[in-house]
């Protein structure tokens, strides 16, 4: 039987063990900042997140423990009949709790938060160096029909 | 010198020429309802985009006419010490206008509103049966590191 996992909204308090799980990360270690007190931004990206209803920023918790974390973006677009898409990003599973399954139950769980809002798509994208990512979430049936492109806005990092 | 082009965003009585924009495509021409009074389900999209104040529906005039449209969504994420996305999606330019470099200044535009909303990146997906928009993109300055995902919710379908 699966072990049982605790969804829930992410609280500020979450923060530094958020951070935490993006820094154990092998492409997110060089690019995050785990001093404490924590950055700021963190806080101001936190606050954006919590006030936008359309932003669940989601806190996964398997006896009491942070096991994982994952955002859901809804967003209503016009096209495919004026429907709303769920995209999932930011999806981490704590590198000790890894290989128990935690992932599937997370997007299991993400897709019935999407069908619950009337999304008629799921989406993400996933860097290509993830190799056992992208066959991961092809087991769960999506499908990489599209490329996924990034421009770095040099201007913009502080 | 480049044709200049008017950047406004979508008012609801602009919708039967962009649900047009939408049919008028390889891709989106299946999935599209173009009846007239237009399916309800758009005017429900519509609002829900003009309520958020994260999506921008952009419509892009040229001599007073539709040349076409593109939707802004902007992220707030914690990863990259809590920096935003600007997503850039439903990009479309009317048929009988290619080819005169509409295209990249509707990119160039995107990406200087995605700077003055302080967005560490953009990023968007492009169907790979999309080759020559691949081409563009990559033209542009993205790279093409992610595999785009994409999971249908038949339940979901009105």
């Amino acid at each position: 039987m699966a072990e049982s996992l605790h969804f829930r909204l992410a609280r500020q308090s979450d923060l530094p063990l958020l951070i935490q799980l993006l820094v154990d990360d092998r492409l997110g270690s060089f690019r995050e900042d785990f001093s404490d007190p924590i950055n700021p931004r963190y806080l101001d990206a936190f606050s954006a997140i919590e006030k936008d209803p359309n932003n669940e920023l989601i806190v996964v918790e398997w006896q009491q423990e942070l096991a994982g974390m994952l955002q859901l973006t809804f967003i209503p677009y016009l096209s495919h009949m004026g429907s709303w898409r769920c995209m999932i990003e930011a999806v981490r599973v704590a590198s000790h709790l890894r290989g128990r399954g935690f992932g599937t139950q997370m997007f299991q769980w993400s897709i019935e938060q999407a069908r619950q809002r009337g999304c008629a798509m799921v989406q993400l994208t996933s860097n290509k160096q993830r190799a056992d990512a992208i066959r991961f979430y092809r087991a769960l049936g999506f499908v990489d029909s599209h490329e996924g492109f990034k421009l770095y806005l040099d201007s913009a990092q502080a």
